[in-house]
């Protein structure tokens, strides 16, 4: 009878887990619009993290920490939307790798998180050498995943 | 001599002040394309608000919580890329009222990310009956400034 209960309750957690995960987007198209969009965020203020780690703009602490902030908010957005069931199809550059290897992916990504959160330390702390070192750090995180879970 | 001194000095403030606003985006496209994520975000995470506040969605203190924190950091993003000179052209609802009151635009973003803000507050502490009388605070920012300052 316990192992029954037990089963019932699991059933009903992951009915409630799935039914959660899929109530977040209307359709496919809106999932893979949400991770794009983040994407293209991600993008922008991390590029304007490495025009000052390049020496090319320059340092001011509080808007760099604050694009890291914001770099650290967005780094933890895409992942549900990256495993919407179906969603490696139409104008999207998601790898079906990311449904064979979800753990594998679910770890990637949480590097990605912890390491950008760091940099979000470093740069908060106005250590600007410490946060070049990170930035490459996360840099290489971005890579590890994109060559994993990406077609392109 | 102090008065040179103290235009100098404006001057060159003012001077990196403006090019930094525009050293954010390569071109007027991606500014475009930045508050347009931005915006598509926002709604995705205020509709996941809504539907919790209209008894659609059950209520998830940490889940919703968690969304009011995103929105809180989307709300403050999108206004430098609202205010990059010629992008009410192309694709974008825009409207130049942007350019023309840039004060009134400033004072109605202002009121969008304070009451964002406070509907974090009420929904970080759990207060549910705070939050959607807050959310239908939000709701109305968001349409006050659409009405003077979106096209359509």
């Amino acid at each position: 009878m316990k192992t029954f209960k037990k089963t019932v309750v699991c059933i009903v957690v992951l009915a409630v887990a799935f039914g959660f995960a899929h109530a977040q987007f209307a359709k496919p198209e809106d999932a893979i619009k949400y991770r794009k969009s983040v994407m293209f965020l991600i993008v922008q203020h991390f590029q304007r993290m490495g025009a000052v780690v390049q020496g090319k703009a320059p340092y001011e602490k509080s808007a760099f920490a604050g694009n890291a902030e914001v770099l650290k908010v967005l780094a933890t957005l895409p992942w549900q939307a990256a495993l919407e069931p179906g969603t490696d199809k139409g104008d999207t550059t998601l790898s079906d790798a990311v449904f064979k290897n979800q753990d594998e992916f679910k770890k990637t990504v949480t590097v990605f998180e912890n390491e950008t959160a760091k940099l979000a330390q470093f740069a908060s702390a106005g250590d600007l050498e410490g946060s070049k070192t990170q930035f490459g750090v996360v840099a290489g995180s971005c890579k590890s995943c994109h060559s994993q879970f990406r077609t392109k």
